[in-house]
């Protein structure tokens, strides 16, 4: 019992914690308290001619399905309710005059007709452009097997039929006066913030892998929730999951939003709701890149860390600029802003343009040039260490940026590491971290020893990853302008404002002396 | 009015089509007029002593919302009802009794309780892990109302509680019975094909992608569909997006599967309906890879057609033997059998090998050796021809596979190709596909030239792109071990059959004459 006691206060706990991170939820409870309990009033009208209090039920039933979070969710039910109501109500109208036309036989016609009701509404709403009314098809059936039970008890069907209409639009009408004039939720809204969230999100990822790849970061086990796709509490992970996952959650807001009237700052008539889903669409094509590198951190192959040093400030700089660019365009979605003057790609390609230079111009580290199967292979080229001593100098003089402790740029060629790369050297230990799932099934020679063409194998793969990462990184870059073409085509047709240019001028201006 | 009617023929028309499609639907819409007809017989019983019709709209109520497609759907919403009406049923009797001693104040007790019933009904359905029960907090609110007004009305409570729950009991059994006894319809089988359909999916998309990369296959313009990740008709692009979208409709199924008593072949108390799910998110880290895949033929930077060829047999090899992984590993699901002796990812290993011996020996292929930093850059590579042109024709010996009419080869060094590489050469067209939107900005020199020097560093990025394209096949291979882990565990756990494995010899030697 004291176990049940404490599970009971747990859940108390976290539901007032609930409500105080999100107090619109407390909010809408209380509306829907509220509007319950003055459509339950109705019952104590028993004074009148009609007995409404009878039929009060109507009204607070209507209140029960209608009354859901947000504006256009409420609009939808309303809409799904009375347009199934009204048909019903026609239906039944028509049928129970057959009924009483066929005297005798008005069992049969009214279980028949229930019959066919039945089958008929259940079969079109599986009908997939259907699925929104699948709730009104619902009110449609009850509604009619409603009527006809009423109406066959008492005689009366067309009274039937009218007062509960009017008690259905009496709950109806309490419904979107509670909802719409008590602190209003907005669907639109919900949906705009997902959209900026999308946008922090993922430029926390890109930020998140690219420093990752570059620290080296590994997964000593890779969380089995992330191989079969489940949620995870991975940070990297959780940005562009949560993104990817989206979708679902977007389309409903949106067919919510779509049924609001405008308000606050959506000011417009048909507000292109549908253009930041669009948004959202193409900054998920963007997110899909981050994930692929996100499965360059995931691989078995990894890059030995030297080589990642030599790219370090680029890829650094791509990630960094690539996600300024992101959080850029989502606090100008943020604040319905258009863009400013000026490309604001430019320092995102800039640096991608540095990336791939420099990849240009080192790409011997990228390939492992040993067997290549030419006849003179340029032997010279790795057997000269003096010439790679130069160029790594070069690219100290370049780093800059030295966070990282091992930036000690133990850049060998790769070829003379190769032959030392069995698993007992302690230093290839990252790259053979987890051999019983290095995808290609290494031969193991007679000793135990990895066969030294296997090995070699391994090592070019492994040079090729940082290839893909910088070249995944690329492409991401190359997908960003999709992601601002979108942005601007919801500016315009969303009517942003044009951003107050001269503002950190005169901001300044503040704090200077005179 | 006569397009008004066409519409409506078109709809009827299209109506029947998924009817054909889909019987079970059919079926589905037949037992819901069914179950209903029979619960509305209970309209007619007026003659005992209760008047029984009078409270049969809660039995046809119960009917209208506790009907579901599957059996486990309609498990979940009977559950929500009973204990939702049960929770009604005992608060209402407490509050009943309240407003009793309340004596005058009655209304004012009535009205104050459903205003508190409403408002924590309405809180807690928004809390996470309730989500499930949305349906139940609903009936609940709306049970609790009816016994409020109905007791309210007639004075008597406790009789207006026992009725109703009787009603609603019958009401509920006639559900089960009609959904279990007729032809059931069964979450769980369909959540069995689902991922069935997945894995077909993705390894269509896979071989779709790796054979449309080798032929050059290239989006004159992507379609903005795919830049916003909606739904569109590319084959390539439904496979894998199908597979990423089923998550939602998986979670849903899932919900409604575990609900479902053992039935058909799936025999087994507490069956692992979960590991298809996590079978499916296996699936679905693959499906992002050839995502990934996807994205190098949407990409600008496009490996030119000659180098894609040097390759070609050895892509083309891994692509088929992945996509029979997956088309093995789908049929294996369907047929519910255990993996055969014998390593089902052997053939798919060694094509990635060969893949990746063939990039180790052809690695110059993929990078641009021309402005490598080192002092002594190693000319001869690539002055001299005749030795390149030796390799092209070992290459041809090897290819064997020719299906492509473009195995040209012409496999001129990267550098001297970029001398020619301006726009005007009608040979880089498709390289320069879109300059536009070509993601670095070229910068134009004062002729309206190309500098050479960016045209360079989009050269090696384009030979890089290949890299990246093969490198991201490898990984895939890869990610087929998790995917055969995890079923192999789903087969452990569901305790499917083991394969029979002298089938094909006992089939064979009925063809044989003796």
């Amino acid at each position: 019992v004291m176990k049940y006691w404490k599970d009971l206060l747990d859940f108390a706990s976290k539901a007032w914690e609930m409500g105080r991170s999100d107090p619109r939820k407390v909010i809408f409870a209380i509306k829907m308290g509220l509007a319950l309990s003055i459509v339950s009033l109705l019952i104590f009208w028993k004074k009148s001619y009609h007995d409404i209090g009878q039929y009060s039920i109507w009204a607070i039933l209507t209140v029960i399905v209608m009354f859901e979070f947000s504006i256009g969710g409420t609009f939808i039910k309303g809409f799904n309710r009375g347009l199934g109501t009204l048909f019903a109500g026609i239906l039944a109208f028509c049928f129970a005059e057959l009924s009483l036309l066929a005297a005798n036989l008005e069992e049969v016609v009214i279980v028949m007709s229930i019959f066919i009701v039945g089958f008929f509404a259940s079969y079109l709403k599986l009908y997939p452009t259907m699925k929104p009314y699948e709730y009104g098809f619902r009110v449609f059936v009850l509604t009619y097997c409603i009527l006809m039970v009423a109406g066959n008890r008492t005689g009366y069907y067309n009274e039937a039929v009218a007062t509960r209409l009017v008690l259905i639009a009496v709950g109806a009408a309490v419904c979107l006066v509670v909802n719409i004039c008590i602190y209003p939720i907005w669907s639109g809204e919900d949906l705009h913030n997902l959209v900026v969230k999308n946008f922090k999100g993922v430029a926390a990822s890109l930020e998140g892998c690219v420093n990752g790849y570059l620290m080296c970061a590994e997964y000593e086990r890779i969380p089995s929730k992330i191989l079969t796709y489940q949620a995870a509490d991975d940070p990297l992970y959780k940005g562009y999951r949560s993104v990817v996952e989206s979708t679902s959650q977007e389309e409903t807001l949106l067919g919510f939003a779509i049924w609001e009237p405008p308000h606050g700052p959506y000011r417009m008539l048909k507000y292109p709701w549908i253009n930041f889903v669009k948004l959202s669409g193409a900054l998920r094509h963007c997110a899909f890149m981050v994930m692929a590198l996100h499965g360059c951190i995931l691989s078995e192959i990894q890059a030995p860390a030297e080589k990642r040093q030599v790219f370090c400030s680029e890829l650094q700089r791509v990630g960094a600029e690539g996600a300024k660019v992101l959080r850029e365009l989502g606090k100008k979605v943020e604040k319905m802003e258009k863009l400013g003057p000026g490309d604001i790609l430019k320092d995102v390609h800039e640096a991608a343009e540095h990336l791939q230079k420099k990849i240009d111009q080192k790409s011997y580290l990228l390939v492992n040039s040993e067997r290549w199967e030419i006849g003179r292979r340029p032997k010279e080229l790795e057997e000269d260490p003096q010439g790679l001593l130069d160029a790594k100098e070069h690219d100290n003089m370049q780093l800059g940026f030295k966070s990282l402790s091992e930036t000690v740029l133990d850049l060998r060629p790769v070829t003379t590491a190769c032959t030392s790369c069995a698993p007992q050297s302690a230093s290839s230990d990252n790259m053979f971290r987890d051999q019983a799932s290095w995808p290609l099934p290494l031969s193991f020679g007679g000793h135990g020893v990895i066969k030294e063409d296997d090995c070699r194998t391994y090592e070019s793969a492994s040079a090729l990853s940082l290839a893909t990462f910088a070249s995944l990184l690329i492409e991401l870059v190359a997908r960003l302008q999709n992601v601002v073409d979108t942005f601007q085509e919801l500016g315009e047709k969303a009517d942003f404002k044009v951003p107050v240019l001269n503002a950190p001028p005169t901001e300044k201006s503040g704090i200077w002396p005179w």
